[in-house]
């Protein structure tokens, strides 16, 4: 497919965008990408939105399309399982995996966004302009609309903006917008005499029934702690002494690891969390074809750790429909958007699902107890009884067959351990053998 | 309730933010109100975006109140019913109410919102600020943004920006934006030999299936059309050659009244038909109070005439529960949410469906039938039987009460005529006892 004449923009030099810039580029299709903030390679990032990322197989099976996955993962910290801080003290570690081997990855938002920009940078026919606001498009005229004066025309745009999307407004696209009532403030575990303060080979929860705080190691040996809450309560703790007492109190083992607490939770804004579903993803006007990804399609709350990973695959599934349809644009986001809708809405779902499971359930001794059996199981049957996390993380099986794989898995499980007196070994070995005889 | 010092934002100056800030002013609240377009009394309006209001009982009420009505109903022509002009051709008289006597009244929204600017600006207390678009509200910083820069204190903010709400957005409430596949564009049938083109005594109506245009009559003897069609048929019409084709083909009676068809066509813009539902309307932060009301709160489409009407109701409640609460803005403000939003969600509902009645229903025989039936039903009971048209457009009874009332009515009316093998006028009068028994 070589370049047709199209004058092709992407809004948003975010993860998204960068990813599709560098895919399109390769293809022999120049692509103008639009970013409404300054290049954040010279200007830095923004103080408490650094929301740390964990990368797992479908982003790292995007990056290595561009080469970028060794390079990612050199930035990267394993996880290899949750260390849950539970409530009445000490800590349990609970592998992500049956084999204990399987990591995902914690990586900076800003580091990963700068290797995109670099390499988006260094692609032929990628251009990248920034602090250009596209507050909307008119797919009629086909023309996007920079900061509601200027209009430059494109045939094609490919909206990335995030999930306030200006692009997805102006298109008066059914949206649904659901905002937790619970929002985030970062915090920081600094190093503790140059070292991790606590285990760099975990992501940490602190599950409190309505709060919740995880924290994930950075290279600099600091961790980015996120504190969930509902959002009026982040208010009543109204000064210094409050701050550090209520941590004091609800997060011993880690209050004093903090030093600027008082500090990051006074002046780090509280972030909040929606799901976005919006339909269609796309508009297909006189002038120009539009199409939504990333979270301006479908803003996922962050509790699986997949909202990058799921943009990636985005990005992946658009270049794969333009290969398909031979470069034909409007039949390629169709096609795109029909592939990707079910699956965004899966993972849309187990995300708010996991909300419950890691501040409440992780802790519980009928969870671990249940987690522990699943393991065994899954050691027992190596790729026939898999848990839902390892289905979404360590695999790219698309996001709308998990929940149907694991009911069935579930389901078997269930009528063989019900049909026996049997507990423990004995029964998963009979659920093993029933699994087996099911070909699942 | 005098000034109390805190300092009260409107945020709009459309229909709803104006009453507001007249009837604020008048219990001695000083109020700002902010307006990003220029002032219309000297801009003049947009083009094509008039679309015509029809003021019934609610609306009235509310003019009333601060003695516009009779203003406003001077300004007005009263529509007595529908004229639907049937694809068969021909054309019938659909009374509104039972005594033919009632009236809907068509008013530009231009002159209604320039009579409400010019009694908010002789108001004490009220400023009016034109061309300062808020673009969000910070309610713990008791703030509003203008144009994402300045900031200016405000400790409570009224929210009447319309369907499109930046505060609202700003604020991260729920909320489901349902677009209709159908959009809308004006047209107009000016005045014929000086005089009005057609019967400037009803509401006319198109209905066409999938489409519908209708037409409301102006002081100056023009009429207003607005044509509803699937926002991708608009573009179907290329030439203007096909434009004129396809009007004399479907809407042969009128269209040789629009000399400026294809201009208008041409250049009028295609407006978006939304439902807006949010939850909560309200946000009260450590800085203001912040509520939406009209349809920044619950934007609907305009096929029940009572956008209008329902959000000047909004301002009437909250005026009302100002007093209840002795000028206790957040209770006030959580009162008048927890009053209104089962109403605007039935409004909503009714106004949809009455689309369906719109551009479908109206032409059959079997609906005027029914109609005649319901009619005549209405006159025998005096009050006991009043159809739902009647109930939204000529009474003030709350809109959530309105379908509970109808079913009833409906169940009794059926089991009494499914009992009998009368029909006709035999039918009525048993209905009409049942109905009396009932005490309904």
């Amino acid at each position: 497919m070589a370049d047709d004449g199209r004058r092709v923009a992407i809004v948003g030099a975010g993860l998204a965008g960068c990813l599709l810039a560098v895919l399109l580029g390769r293809r022999g299709v120049p692509v103008t990408v639009y970013e409404r903030r300054p290049d954040p390679r010279i200007a830095g990032a923004e103080r408490g939105r650094s929301i740390n990322l964990a990368i797992s197989a479908r982003g790292l099976a995007a990056l290595e399309q561009v080469g970028l996955r060794d390079q990612a993962l050199k930035q990267a910290l394993p996880m290899h399982g949750r260390m849950v801080h539970p409530r009445s003290g000490g800590r349990n570690f609970q592998p992500y995996s049956a084999d204990g081997e399987r990591a995902i990855n914690s990586i900076s938002r800003a580091e990963l966004n700068r290797a995109l920009l670099d390499t988006a940078e260094a692609t032929t026919g990628v251009t990248l302009r920034f602090s250009q606001r596209v507050t909307g498009v008119d797919a009629d005229a086909g023309a996007i609309l920079l900061d509601g004066a200027d209009t430059e025309p494109a045939d094609v745009v490919l909206a990335g903006d995030g999930a306030y999307s200006a692009v997805r407004r102006s298109l008066d696209l059914n949206e649904d917008a659901d905002f937790l009532e619970h929002g985030y403030k970062e915090l920081t575990v600094p190093p503790k005499d140059g070292e991790f303060a606590l285990d760099p080979d975990a992501l940490h929860i602190w599950p409190r029934g309505t709060s919740m705080m995880i924290a994930l190691p950075n290279l600099d040996r600091s961790f980015t702690c996120t504190l969930f809450w509902p959002k009026g309560d982040f208010t009543a703790l109204g000064t210094p002494e409050e701050v550090t007492a209520y941590f004091e109190r609800h997060y011993p083992d880690v209050a004093g690891l903090m030093p600027d607490l008082v500090d990051d939770y006074e002046h780090n804004p509280v972030g909040s969390l929606v799901t976005v579903r919006c339909r269609p993803w796309t508009r297909f006007g006189e002038g120009a074809a539009v199409a939504l990804l990333g979270d301006a399609a479908h803003a996922i709350v962050p509790f699986f750790g997949q909202g990058a990973n799921c943009a990636f695959e985005d990005c992946i599934e658009i270049d794969r429909c333009l290969t398909e349809t031979d470069g034909d644009w409007r039949r390629a986001l169709s096609l795109y958007q029909e592939r990707r809708k079910p699956n965004t809405d899966a993972i849309a779902e187990m995300a708010l699902d996991n909300f419950i499971e890691m501040r409440d359930r992780v802790s519980s001794p009928v969870y671990r107890a249940k987690q522990a059996a699943t393991h065994a199981l899954e050691r027992r049957l190596a790729g026939r009884y898999v848990s839902r996390y390892e289905l979404v993380s360590f695999s790219t099986m698309p996001y709308a067959e998990i929940p149907a794989r694991i009911s069935r898995q579930n389901r078997i499980l269930a009528a063989t351990v019900a049909g026996t007196a049997l507990a423990g070994t004995a029964a998963v070995a009979l659920a093993a053998r029933a699994l087996r005889r099911s070909g699942n």
